[in-house]
């Protein structure tokens, strides 16, 4: 069933279960970067993977989790993480002595709770969690060098078989990915601001707008170079995902919008009042993370993938 | 004092009053276009001024804008808005008859109110809103393309000379924007939502990053990408402009900021108690505004010079 790999490819076979504009990249990039010998293409969604085929971005094409994962050493799944636990149920009795499983998903500590009861003895699961992506969805969508410079995150727990983990790291490095390790706690806590945060404001605001009445919404449309535009993006993103992402690291979101709110508060005081001391000193301060940001080469400007804008 | 014009161009000299990025970026669009014959630079930074006369952007370097002005059909306003009425004050004496006076500031209705009184007679005051610019600052920042289709909404008062007003329509679509004309009221209003709150929204949740201590402030800046980098952009813009606008735009700004808390808050109390269909439900909503704002081509991706990154 596997083909004979060559010497250079990190695993022989992998399933990714879930085809959309991450999944398909994954598949893109370990071909590009001959890292997997085969690939088995999943999806619930059977318009989804006649896409891929017709794409022709795997060596098969299966709806099923349960029969994508038979015979493979690497299983990635790419789905919300709300069907986590679900999966996690239907592929392991298919899993093979040794394989590996690893993930995609934007959260961690509930990633792993879905996912470790489920585990059979000698299966192995990596956690994991590439800072990269994009609002569009589908396997069109997606790209081999998706992850070029990218981090990509790795949050195994203590007693997790370290070869499983180094393999793993192997396997992005070699898809261009910079791979740390760090607690899922930890991953959470530091995604609730960069990531988890920017979206739930991003989605708000978007909405705030949207509830504008006639003349004055279409004009939010077509003024929105002057600093709106920026957040439709991240508005853009797949429901199902993010619905997912929130119930699913509610402590570290909640921690941070409180945190957020309260600062938010103070500068609606100082602006009813006309403190404008307070309001520079906070603006002084903030323009030099764009520097650090920029100086940690993390603003690409198409690093999520929005080359068609 | 004056050249001799071409039968093309729209004025004879201008006078640039802020030479900083904007300000620069006017200067070099009007004689790439061919819009105006002579170019005054003014900056009461001397600095600011010499470099603009090392990269030759303008026919005369002015420190006082008093004599900037002496002989010129054309003035445009470039500084923070907060520095409006005093440099009105300063350059009314000297204004020619019949010459007319322009800006770029952000906030409109307050800008009316700063410059209005100190008009002499015979000068005329239209005032402008090009909506492009950038976080970067200074005369190195700016770009003679910066205006190409991108939108430039005038805000004249009833009664204004309709000349006047035509003049300044056609320059700014010489230099290839846009050109729209609205009441200050509803400009205010409009760019509260889609230019004043997201920055106020970005300078926050920035500073919010900012306020974390050690390793987790260092890693916020490493795995930006995920959507914080975003905000860093516009967080990064200049403190005293940014000063001036949400002291001179407190209405419209303290009304869609409740309105932005309120939304926030609903979204809150779903993550609180776990009702994902709230969030989906306007998840999926918002989605539709990032397709209309690519339609509306206000998505490229340097509208406001960034291509540094």
């Amino acid at each position: 069933m596997s083909a004979s790999p060559s010497a250079d490819t990190v695993f022989d076979r992998v399933a990714i279960i879930g085809f959309g504009n991450l999944g398909s990249s994954i598949a893109r990039a370990v071909r590009k970067f001959g890292a997997v010998a085969e690939v088995v293409a999943c999806d619930v969604d059977a318009a989804v993977l006649e896409r891929a085929r017709e794409l022709g971005l795997a060596d098969a094409y299966v709806t099923d989790p349960a029969a994508a994962v038979a015979g493979v050493d690497l299983v990635v799944i790419c789905t919300p993480v709300g069907t986590y636990a679900t999966i996690a149920r239907m592929i392991a009795p298919h899993l093979a002595p040794g394989a590996v499983v690893t993930d995609v998903g934007s959260v961690k500590q509930a990633v792993i709770h879905a996912i470790r009861p489920h585990m059979p003895k000698g299966a192995v699961f990596v956690p994991g969690h590439p800072i990269a992506g994009s609002e569009k969805s589908g396997p069109d969508a997606g790209s081999g060098d998706l992850f070029e410079g990218r981090f990509w995150i790795l949050t195994p727990e203590s007693g997790t078989d370290p070869d499983a983990v180094t393999r793993i790291t192997t396997l992005w490095a070699r898809c261009g990915a910079i791979v740390e390790t760090m607690s899922a706690d930890y991953h959470d806590k530091v995604l609730a601001v960069t990531s988890h945060l920017p979206h739930l404001i991003a989605y708000t605001i978007v909405g705030t707008a949207f509830d504008l009445e006639g003349q004055e919404q279409r004009d939010v449309i077509r003024f929105s170079a002057g600093g709106f535009r920026d957040f439709t993006r991240l508005a853009g993103s797949s429901p199902e995902m993010w619905r997912d992402v929130f119930l699913n690291n509610r402590e570290s979101v909640l921690e941070m919008l409180q945190r957020f709110t309260e600062d938010l508060t103070y500068l609606q005081r100082a602006i009813r009042w006309g403190e404008g001391d307070k309001l520079f000193e906070l603006f002084a301060r903030t323009r030099g993370v764009r520097r650090d940001v920029i100086e940690a080469k993390q603003s690409d400007p198409f690093p999520e993938g929005d080359s068609a804008d």
